[in-house]
């Protein structure tokens, strides 16, 4: 079935593009000075963390809620979902004037939570995994006809994803070296199509934590497979990527380039660098991409972007943090 | 003299604004949730401390140094500056290739020094105040034929000021309250002309420091004075407009609705506010709006945006102030 290896053409990124404009707007794009000095290489970061719901999850999540009929938008959504996606579903149930329940797994971050809880949106705290969460929200689907919004493995949840595509290749036509953090792979299959579809040779990096690499070791093997996890800085790249997977695992598998893993010290690095260089406080996802950089995992090519994916963390374990570097001499 | 109440016009500001684009990329418009919800207003922040050169004052520094004769610019340019101008003149005499003097006074965080240093300048520090740095770029100009750029009081550099104006109105036309830190009242002139000349009821509000408010006394008292200055968070809002001011002080007289104070709680309110909920660091002086407007200092209309200046600031500076809230209960 091809449908199942293609789900999404450039055209889809491009619809999603003019139908989430409305609510979603361009995020900022900004040269980092330090970081091209220490590489010699012109860097730039792809600011997802100053969108209105904290991440980039918003671009999928509005791309799939906007594109429901009237009767499922009536019935409401749900979701299952580490933190970030969970938070933009809720921001834009608020928006749009949904119902919408999201199921969400006790290992999840308390200030993620509130912050949910904060936005009007019902949650269902649920068991220990991603899995228990999401058995939730198909269970809901199934009673209540709620329709369930998948936070990566999602056709139109891709497409919202890889608008960030499109805006890179409007701002830097002459990017040739697009590096993230890579969890159930959503963003890097929406980049993959975006990217490649107009810049065939623009290489695309993937950034995960050794403290539970799912899609990595599933390339690895050739197949989905489930790790185990452990708490880490970057919570956001935990989860799995699901047995069944449909769409991301073949599509990470065809678009991106190299997966590389990074270890605490080096996401920590990652933040701190923001925090130093771009007084910007991120979470350890969205600092993966430039923690590879800094510690040389990653081959750079002549144009950088980096997406730095969102700022959901606890102030606390960001001032941690900062209070163990501002003793060492660090850039 | 005309001249002198008037001296740009509105055709300046977008003169200035063509020029300095191929340098000054549009800054970011975000929304603040948070903000909205506590005052019930829709409040947006125009984030200025993204700028490369980490605030607003390129675009002044930018618009009189690309406006130069090619004789001036191969002679240089020298300034005097409490920290952030002289920051956005070193960038640009690095990125055009000039010869650059920065002209500092002993007051200035050692952090803002260091930072002009790295940008490759050369630097001067004399003195202790700001009058002092100041009589020794007008000796490198008469001595060696360096132009020196003004940081506020100068035409060209108000009209590049004034582009944040343009922005503002192209992103968010139904803005009608417009706030931010006012000190030698380059960027309030500018805003002044550009807001004013297409929205005349667009209300702009200043606000300074009660450490060194010297533009609200001078206003008070109806001429340019100076007031004794004393340490501050809000540094980049001390400094003289100097007894010969010549555009400012007419400018912010004629344009500016309203100059509120902030003590320093007030302001470190504001600079919480900014990293607790949209986990940016910023000076004090970029904090002031939000936190007049936090303190209710500040009359609202219905649509506002805040000028978030800079982000100059010593880390440790930031972290003080979050070690003391953590334990505060402080939305």
């Amino acid at each position: 079935m091809t449908r199942q290896i293609q789900p999404i053409t450039f055209e889809d990124i491009q619809t999603a593009h003019k139908r989430i404009t409305p609510i979603v707007k361009k995020s900022p794009l900004i040269y980092s000075p330090v970081l091209s000095e220490i590489t010699g290489t012109p860097i730039y970061l792809k600011l997802e963390n100053l969108n209105v719901s904290g991440s980039f999850k918003i671009r999928g999540a509005a791309n799939k809620m906007l594109g429901l009929t009237p009767a499922q938008q009536k019935r409401g959504v749900t979701t299952f979902s580490t933190g970030n996606f969970g938070m933009s579903v809720a921001y834009l149930a608020k928006t749009l004037g949904m119902k919408a329940i999201i199921c969400i797994s006790g290992r999840v971050p308390k200030a993620k939570v509130n912050l949910i809880r904060d936005m009007g949106a019902q949650i269902e705290i649920i068991g220990q995994s991603q899995d228990d969460a999401q058995q939730r929200s198909y269970q809901l689907e199934k009673e209540h006809g709620l329709t369930v919004i998948h936070p990566f493995d999602d056709p139109e949840v891709i497409a919202g994803q890889g608008t960030i595509g499109l805006e890179l290749l409007e701002d830097l036509p002459e990017v040739d070296t697009v590096i993230g953090g890579l969890s159930g792979g959503g963003m890097h299959s929406g980049l993959g199509v975006a990217l490649k579809a107009i810049e065939p040779h623009v290489q695309l990096l993937g950034v995960s934590t050794v403290k539970g690499a799912t899609m990595y070791e599933s390339i690895k093997q050739g197949k989905p497979v489930a790790v185990e996890e452990q708490d880490t800085l970057a919570d956001s790249l935990l989860g799995g990527i699901g047995d069944h997977n449909q769409y991301t695992f073949k599509m990470i598998q065809q678009y991106v380039d190299e997966i590389m893993l990074l270890d605490e010290e080096e996401i920590a690095d990652g933040m701190y660098f923001m925090l130093k260089n771009h007084q910007m406080i991120i979470e350890g996802a969205a600092a993966s991409g430039i923690g590879a950089i800094l510690h040389e995992k990653a081959n750079l090519g002549t144009c950088v972007a980096i997406i730095i994916s969102g700022c959901s963390v606890d102030t606390s374990v960001i001032m941690d943090i900062a209070n163990q570097y501002q003793s060492k001499s660090f850039k």
